[in-house]
């Protein structure tokens, strides 16, 4: 058994079975050794940053990571940006970065450069294998690295020689560090905090955003009056009829310390104190209030589930009996299709059981409020701000839930930069729906600019207008293979999306709508 | 005056005109500052890897570093591949990473992350701008590192706040350090080596690839009887008919070693020995035959074209006497359109002038020798062997040479990372026409698998292989807004280039060939 067999073996006992990768000649003897380990599944994408993200999504859903193979430091930078996201995300991911074989690399070969000052922007665990008949071991440990708690991206990297060379082990698969449980006084100092009558946000994020954990939160702001909060962009939140509803952080600092005004007290459940996403001339980075107490229930590494049953359990607060979402849909809209109608008629159409990832940006503003009612459906956000990730994480949701309807809400500007997903989507067959929001422009930086104070002529303007030429993401969807349609009025976008989500497989709608700026 | 207004205003004193940018909201301000500074241009790509590729291909054709605008550390990942391919063709680039504002870093913001480790992959030079008042200087500095010699990746990151506070004040440019001058007995050394009668290969690179340079090496080469080859990807060779034909070593390291083979003497002229670019088992990475002496007549940081000449006169050869490459097209082709075929069709109408991106891979295999007797033009190579430089470089090279026409010949593979490329030739009105060579496969791969010894069954060949779906090149064109054709027989293909090249602004030919491999 050589380097890369071992390896693969290790990953299919670890629980990990999915590769998105883009590999090239240092990589090919883990493509070899593919055939070899029927358990595991080759993705292919043709744009690395399609792999890293597809990564994300499939850990997001799935509760376990997948593998990426990136080929050297070239390979690695291309998925940085969407690993970027991930490490934001605390999503468990199995970096492979391939590498010369270990003897070539003083060569200075065309392809030679540092991948480890690359790989420390996004891996706090970076493992170079160093021999073959321990690359099963690294492989278990990069798994177990990359569960964390939290979920990181862990890297391994691979040289080629390591991996062709015979003498492999596959490893036994290392049971992954439980997470912190929060002891029973943690949880009492919390609830006395909550039961002083103060004014209090509880703001939950990470993994506090699945169902029950969001039950449990709401229970706790019933019984103290707390106001239940969650942060601005969730890696994955359980929502929709029947659900506990949470409203979310605002993106605009301006809002979001509105939201925040008052609290005396901030009580986190593995979410951070909200800060502004940028900063802006005479305004404030850090949006508590003054005098307000930070206080910690529990951490990214910690069980923030178990705390949360805890809280509620010390405060004799009942999930059962908090208030659910009312099923609810809007009505179908009419007439011009704007942002607004939009997100409507997504609200009225969305599947049970739906997966949304939302790069809507702008033009999605108003997606959550008209899907709050649609049946369940889980709602997967831009973790880290590095735009392109909207697309990639479709593919990887959809192809760890292959049973689900996922709806890829894209912006323009933002979809251009890992198209490349459609093709891999096309290829696997995933039933996902692209919608595209056209309205020609980064509209989010037409707003940024006047929000940074910046005085714009028409060559600033110039930067952020995505016209000339317009983008045709129909012609585009079907270079890629994928049947696509375009829509410009409400009545038309409820009809073609109506028949995208029923297409099994890939689809697009591109929606050309005004920018909302 | 602002941080980025001193900024820019410094960039343009100091040569640098073009910024090749993909701003988002910690930029703003230097877009804004755009208008302020006429002289300077700025050139939106959908995607950074397009931004840095271009710079990279401007600076090849202009000689003087363009700028780019990257959005913090996603930003310069995104663009890191072709800021790896332009450190190994050492291509000055003045390469500015916005980041947050200084006192807004400490709140770990969705953006943040450590620029700083990515950076250090492509760039000796890393200046952090901490103060307006200096990020002039700090700009001129930047711009002097670029320039090096050799030229270099020299970043520049630019908080927000410096860029938008008050105080900035222009700087003065710095005289670029000077290239080494190499000593007479330097060369006289190296000329005692060639006389000695010695088998004796003269191996060019880098900056000694210039017409000039390469007669006084061909008459280096006729007047002591040594072998005159070029690196295997110059960054930019000047060739054609009445120009110095030079051959270039091979990709494979099987031909390599053949042209190598018997060599007592190694002179390297701004060029590195001959290493594989990949290790492959039981195959040797170092090129050179055993016992064969390397002598180096000029570094990367010297005056090669002085170098040369100075050896040239020391040996008594002249440069006006040497052949030179007859006048010679290929008949216009028929039949079947093949690697061969299509190269053929592309010396039989490369216009005058013409600069060439290559990145045909293996279905440009044929074209140095199709083209090597059309009229005058430059080539320039995939330097650092990460794809996905072509179409970025085709776009820097035609905003370099407004009035020449640039041809971009393309793998389907290599031209799926930074398609983008192609809204922004459509944007700036570029006269790049693009071939497309479509052979729906990786095919270097399908070499490589064979030539590393790996055994490979479907699941191996499906990650290499493009169908699948099959990509449409013409509709993806259409989708950025560029005219496109698509051809299947040679007659086809010479029509449809003929036309691409006579049409003012970017064009796409997609050439459908069957694999070499």
């Amino acid at each position: 058994m050589n380097g890369a067999q071992a390896l693969i073996r290790t990953l299919v006992a670890c629980g990990v079975d999915t590769c998105f990768m883009n590999p090239g000649t240092s990589e090919m003897h883990f493509v070899a050794a593919l055939d070899t380990v029927p358990e595991m599944h080759g993705v292919l994408a043709l744009f690395e940053g399609v792999a890293t993200g597809a990564a994300d999504g499939y850990a997001r859903m799935a509760d376990r990571p997948a593998a990426t193979l990136l080929h050297l430091g070239p390979g690695l930078g291309n998925g940085l940006a969407n690993l970027h996201n991930a490490r934001k995300a605390q999503t468990p991911i199995v970096n492979i970065v391939g590498d010369h074989a270990t003897y070539h690399k003083q060569y200075d070969a065309q392809l030679e450069s540092d991948i480890e000052t690359v790989a420390r922007n996004v891996s706090r665990f970076i493992r170079w294998s160093a021999k073959t008949d321990e690359v099963g071991s690294d492989a278990a440990d990069t798994v177990a690295a990359a569960y964390g708690p939290p979920g990181q991206v862990a890297t391994l990297v691979l040289p080629a020689d390591i991996s062709w060379s015979e003498g492999g082990e596959v490893a036994t698969p290392k049971a992954p560090a439980p997470r912190g449980a929060i002891g029973d006084d943690a949880v009492r100092a919390i609830a006395n905090v909550l039961r002083s009558g103060e004014p209090a946000v509880l703001l939950v994020g990470g993994t506090a955003c699945r169902a029950e954990s969001l039950a449990h939160a709401r229970a706790i702001a019933d019984a103290t009056g707390a106001k239940l909060l969650c942060e601005t962009f969730p890696t994955r939140i359980e929502r929709g009829a029947g659900r506990v509803a949470v409203d979310r952080i605002a993106y605009l600092a301006e809002y979001a310390t509105m939201q925040l005004e008052g609290a005396k007290h901030l009580v986190l459940v593995d979410a951070k104190a909200p800060v502004s996403f940028f900063a802006y001339p005479d305004k404030a980075s850090w949006l508590s209030p003054a005098g307000c107490e930070i206080h910690t229930l529990a951490g990214p590494a910690d069980d923030s589930a178990f705390a949360l049953a805890a809280l509620a359990s010390d405060l004799g607060a009942t999930a059962a009996a908090v208030s659910r979402q009312d099923a609810a849909r809007p009505e179908l809209p009419s007439g011009d299709l704007t942002a607004q109608t939009l997100c409507a008629s997504l609200g009225a159409l969305l599947p049970e059981g739906a997966v949304v990832s939302d790069e809507g940006n702008t033009s999605g503003l108003f997606a959550a409020g008209a899907t709050a009612g649609a049946p369940p459906h889980d709602w997967l956000c831009l973790t880290g701000g590095a735009i392109g990730q909207g697309l990639p994480v479709a593919v990887g949701a959809a192809a760890a839930c292959r049973d689900r309807r996922v709806v890829a809400l894209e912006s323009d500007g933002s979809a251009m930069y890992t198209l490349q997903s459609w093709w891999t989507m096309r290829r696997e067959g995933l039933d996902v729906t692209t919608i595209i929001c056209n309205n020609r422009s980064y509209a989010v930086l037409n707003m940024e600019l006047n929000r940074v104070g910046a005085e714009a002529g028409p060559k600033a303007r110039e930067m952020l207008d995505l016209h000339h030429p317009d983008l045709d993401f129909v012609a585009l969807a079907h270079g890629m293979g994928l049947p696509a349609t375009r829509a410009t009025t409400a009545e038309e976008f409820n009809d073609q999306l109506a028949r995208a989500l029923a297409t099994p497989g890939p689809s697009v709608v591109e929606a050309v709508v005004p920018s909302i700026v």
